[in-house]
């Protein structure tokens, strides 16, 4: 019986990120046949049926092709702009003179409030498409800049918004615990009050989150302030992911695995007790390089801790107005590499099949494996290396979401 | 009398880069208008003829438009690829490994001297496209991988038939004395007679180069032998420039002064007295951070000095295979703020102005001003800094060279 596809990639090299395989899963001469947007079949053409039939056929001439990209950490829809903080900074201002000219997350709470969701929406996608352009076709945004109810149920809808206007898969998470707001006159147990009591129930009502992520750390929120939001979450079902250990060892990396987290992020200070509970737990370490370098960090998170104990390593871009305005996953590869470390099959794995594990995705996404959806990024490259060594350049050669 | 133009920009804000002005040069409601190539007029909209006339009118909507970017210190034209090396290095190989593997320079020059003009043309396109994207209007190209006069020549030739195939401005650096080549037996200074005797003749007779450029340093050329090729250039008519204190301070920046030298480049372990040489010469500081990021420098070069002393700050992306495979001048401004704390209008005159002067193209191009090149970079941006302050992101709305 003749195989119906809809489309198939031939003559192809393929890095399937499949599990239990030596490096990246490499196929040579590959093929990848599609139907109803998933994978029905990735390996080699010597393995493929001779007398498949397809809508479309398409030759990529020796090209590689990974699973699309996951970038599984961002706060991609904001109000406002921090190049002026940036500015300002960069000649000699002060903290205090940067806050008299309305600089900080108090200025971009304040713009995103001020904020329609279309005019988030609008603002956002050009960051989007900077990174579909190189080959995302899953991202998780967060929100965590409105700090009130109503603000952060409309970042999260303009969030679900960003990826009806664009093939993409969007995962949301809810991010009310990341910073005190002014209005809370410096109670931060209130304030956690009101994002179990009344945030997370009406987000959980409202169906915008598919997780629950908080800020832990001395200038945000404690680890029994952590564990009530993430108690919360758990009540309502939804699963929770941290902002831990970046600027000091609170045990964030600990609390997260004990709340048997998707991902823990950051990391930076993370110990090996931490690196150990987390790789008991299957909690992903997600790296954010890029908030590393753009604030300057010197203490780097210890790849081989994780390595050692096994921990999951995922990439992220952590785009944020703040810490990371980095819209580039490509980079951030390459900042793993030559800032972290990290091997090029690592970084390909972080920005791919760890990322979707971050996102609880990895059944759907993530790697080039039948069943999954046929997300794939096509490369003019010689060999994968390249995605990982070079500097803002972007070989991407076609977007492939859901088979189209 | 009706003034008649090619073409006329209106409704911009204008950062013309201007000396003697504070800042960018920033006029708020500004009008370019260009003839045959050049701009005849650049300034405030209500400085400008009332009756002018043009065959195009084009109406930027606020946007705003800086000179177009200058990349004064490239090695773009070269063979081959250095991702594999990359790689074998993050997975832990050592050196001597990595050599056996046919890495290192020797690997690139192997592979220059195997291409031809039309390959090495073909394989620098899509890096000069990359920054071309992003608003570059002027390139230096280095040679510097032939290491003998037949390949030294093809690799300028291919420099400038990079500017026959795209709309760009490419300056040529002959750099016969960048490393010594296998057949040389360890024999430095015969190699430099070879330089002086035999290729820079033919290069000044092939008229393929604008300057001569070495690498002053212990892994490369002496003090000394430096002096010879800077003389032997001199002595037909070609202008220098070094590669100075990298890695060692050897008193490279003091030599390039000596020599009138357009520009030293690096600079990471320049000294006070260098700095003043250099100030005093009026050699321009050509700073390379992608260079310093890529290789984990953590010597920065001295700003302060420069600062101090008044010497010229330009930025480029020193784009080569093994030290700084980056195509991104955006990105190199952002390095320069984040690594070396760079003002952003130091990184955006770096980036124009300045790299103009490092190539001695200061009367052409580099700042909006009537008599230059109508060569602009116009920006979906609300204010300059986010041209250093984004990682990744690009946000050229259009790119005019020669008023095209
Ligand atoms: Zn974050
Ligand atoms: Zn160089």
């Amino acid at each position: 019986m003749v195989q119906r596809f809809d489309r198939i990639w031939q003559n192809a090299r393929l890095a399937t990120l499949r599990e239990g395989q030596p490096g990246l899963g490499v196929v040579d001469d590959g093929v990848i046949a599609a139907r109803d947007g998933r994978i029905v079949f990735a390996g080699p053409q010597s393995d493929f049926a001779a007398d498949a039939d397809a809508l479309e056929r398409v030759d990529c001439e020796g090209r590689w092709i990974t699973p699309g990209l996951v970038d599984c950490h961002t706060h991609l829809v904001y109000g406002g702009d921090r190049a002026h903080e940036f500015e300002l900074r960069l000649a000699g201002a002060s903290y205090e003179e940067i806050a008299r000219a309305g600089g900080g997350i108090v200025s971009t709470v304040a713009a995103t409030r001020a904020a329609s969701e279309l005019e988030l929406v609008a603002s956002a996608l050009p960051r989007l498409d900077a990174l579909l352009a190189e080959g995302v076709t899953t991202i998780e945004i967060k929100s965590g800049y409105g700090l009130e109810t109503a603000t952060e149920l409309r970042q999260l809808s303009a969030a679900r918004a960003l990826g009806s206007k664009r093939q993409v898969g969007v995962h949301t998470s809810f991010l009310g615990a990341h910073a005190l707001p002014a209005e809370a006159g410096g109670d931060k147990d209130r304030y956690i009050d009101l994002v179990c009591n009344e945030m997370l129930p009406a987000v959980a009502k409202s169906g915008l989150a598919d997780a629950v992520d908080a800020f832990m750390e001395n200038i945000a929120f404690s680890a029994d302030q952590t564990a009530r939001v993430f108690a919360a979450a758990h009540a309502l079902g939804l699963r929770v992911k941290l902002h831990a250990d970046q600027l000091s060892n609170l045990g964030g990396a600990a609390l997260a695995a004990e709340f048997g987290a998707l991902s823990a992020d950051h990391l930076e200070h993370t110990d090996e007790a931490g690196a150990a509970a987390m790789a008991q737990a299957g909690t992903v370490a997600v790296l954010l390089p890029g908030a590393y370098y753009f604030i300057r960090e010197t203490q780097k998170p210890p790849v081989e801790l994780f390595r050692k104990h096994g921990v999951k390593l995922a990439l992220a871009t952590d785009c944020n107005p703040g810490s990371s305005p980095l819209t580039s996953l490509l980079l951030t590869m390459n900042m793993a590499a030559t800032l972290f470390r990290m091997t090029v099959d690592e970084c390909i794995a972080g920005a791919t099949r760890e990322g979707a594990r971050a996102l609880g995705l990895l059944a759907e996404t993530g790697t080039l494996e039948a069943g999954k959806w046929c997300d794939l990024a096509i490369w003019d490259i010689g060999r994968p290396a390249e995605l990982v060594y070079r500097m803002g350049f972007n070989p991407l050669q076609q977007r492939v979401w859901r088979g189209q």
